[in-house]
């Protein structure tokens, strides 16, 4: 293998055709429209080895996720997919990681309609190094934003909260390592699925939405802070994952409320839109719950299973931490 | 400033206004129209510490290097630019770095009208990872491709060449050190100029382009790839930097024929247009320089100053050999 070349590389793995009316690698840009009346959502993010993800880890589940982590913040929009962009910086050439990469990244892709059309690759000094650019598109008057908040609007959560955080602390270490619960929320922090139905469900019918991908109460401060209201959760109504049932409150909490690496939506809506809420996401094929109301107040105050204010919440994921 | 969390880092130095009409960084996505009748065109590139740049470069010209090499995927389509994200890696929080990168790199989006409208923040493990996305919007029907070179085309440079080669090797050790001549070519490795404004002039007149970042042999090979055709370059056409009066013929055959990082375009264009080329990127701020001509046949001919067809030329840049 170590005749080939970067061309060869990328041709080999990354080129598979785009849909008509692209224009894919190979050029200095790609190319491609927006539907009249749309509007363009990208976003972009980092994925490093030992950072992001552990040197170990399944090629094709990092394929997976290095993907699904972008089209999430697409998800968080209401916007639909359209394209995506890889940057790749790899230490060395080893064809069967970047095929099962490859193979990973495509079939997330080709779930959501979501061609790859151009990338980057590179040689790196140390690590794995990824980069993704997804574009989507949405409809400006059903966007779903940060600041759209209001008071009184229900907080609802998508799908169970604390697996992947689990996952990720006994893997490194920092929490007692259980086999059967890893082998349970493993798949929550390795192959997360975007929830893109959910968030097209939700256009025009939720007010503000986030993914929780740095923690449910960090997250939600986003939206609280852009929208400038306050937010009331209650333990009690958090959807946890059911493998982490025998884990000390502590550890509940912290992967509940903290947790990051969590790609479902946080999302608020009028509570005379709850029913439409539940059937929109149903369809969707998602599981939501409601976990709180907007207030006018600012501040989030957390109340625990007996209805007393937690004092210190746990803190969100901030990567300079 | 160890207190500074990810997100005041973001805030502090990233966080610029953007125009009206555009959402901005502080949402999952940054949202924007693409004007009816355009195509987006967009393009991405990582940039790692002590392969794309050396650990003491100075910040504010990394900054700007960063984004140029970016504009220039966009100048090379005939592109115009739109706006961009910025993914960040670094290993520790230094404001005054992370200050200087953000002055290089937003007084030159600023140049360009090209705003940060999103991006990534993280700690890296080792080294500093940069990623770029840019956008831009071309008229489908003026777009310059790779694969529209024609037989009897004219084949033109713009700029000099060799300058950031020979810079480049003798920060790297590998060519004798020489402190005028490296003061001479410094700036095109670590300033390079995107040739937007060139672009936009030859966009609808020249037929073919491509930028000439992995050096002007195996660029122009891409073209003529693409374009299912052959070219003859004559050596004694070649606008090499002044810088390299001096050094052997094999380090200036070597810096003009292979050497990366330049961030020039490769053109083709119809003979009978020569003046109208000259003209446009006269007007455009830019010296263009016809250095060949493309051919039915395949291949790739170079001709040195004798006449005498060279037997092997040198090859480009791959960041994997």
């Amino acid at each position: 293998m170590a005749d080939l070349t970067e061309f060869e590389l990328i041709a080999r793995a990354f080129m598979r055709p785009v849909p008509t009316g692209m224009t894919g690698g190979g050029d200095d840009c790609a190319l491609f429209a927006v539907p009249p009346g749309m509007q363009l959502a990208t976003s972009t993010d980092l994925l490093l080895e030992g950072r992001h993800f552990f040197s170990d880890v399944d090629a094709q589940a990092l394929g997976h996720k290095t993907l699904a982590v972008n089209l999430s913040d697409l998800a968080a929009m209401g916007a639909r997919p359209l394209a995506c962009l890889l940057g790749l910086g790899l230490p060395r050439i080893d064809m069967p990681w970047v095929d099962r990469f490859a193979e990973g990244f495509y079939a997330l892709a080709d779930r959501h309609a979501c061609p790859l059309v151009g990338g980057d690759t590179t040689r790196s000094l140390h690590d794995i190094t990824l980069s993704v650019t997804v574009f989507g598109i949405v409809d400006p008057a059903k966007v779903l934003r940060r600041d759209a908040a209001r008071a009184g609007d229900d907080i609802w959560v998508s799908g169970q909260l604390g697996a992947a955080d689990v996952a990720c602390r006994m893997l490194a270490g920092t929490l007692a390592m259980d086999a059967e619960v890893l082998a349970q929320t493993r798949v929550a922090l390795e192959r997360p699925e975007p929830r893109i139905a959910l968030g097209l469900a939700l256009a025009g019918l939720a007010h503000a939405a986030i993914d929780v991908s740095d923690g449910l109460l960090q997250d939600l401060g986003h939206v609280l802070k852009a929208s400038g209201v306050g937010a009331q959760i209650d333990e009690a109504l958090l959807p946890l994952h059911p493998a982490l049932a025998g884990l000390s409150e502590e550890v509940v909490r912290q992967a509940a409320l903290a947790g990051g690496d969590l790609y479902e939506l946080c999302f608020t809506a009028d509570p005379a839109d709850a029913i439409a809420v539940t059937q929109a996401a149903r369809a969707a094929g998602a599981l939501v719950t409601r976990i709180g109301r907007i207030a006018a107040d600012p501040g989030l105050r957390v109340f625990d299973r007996s209805g007393a204010p937690l004092r210190a919440p746990p803190v969100g994921f901030d990567h300079f931490r």
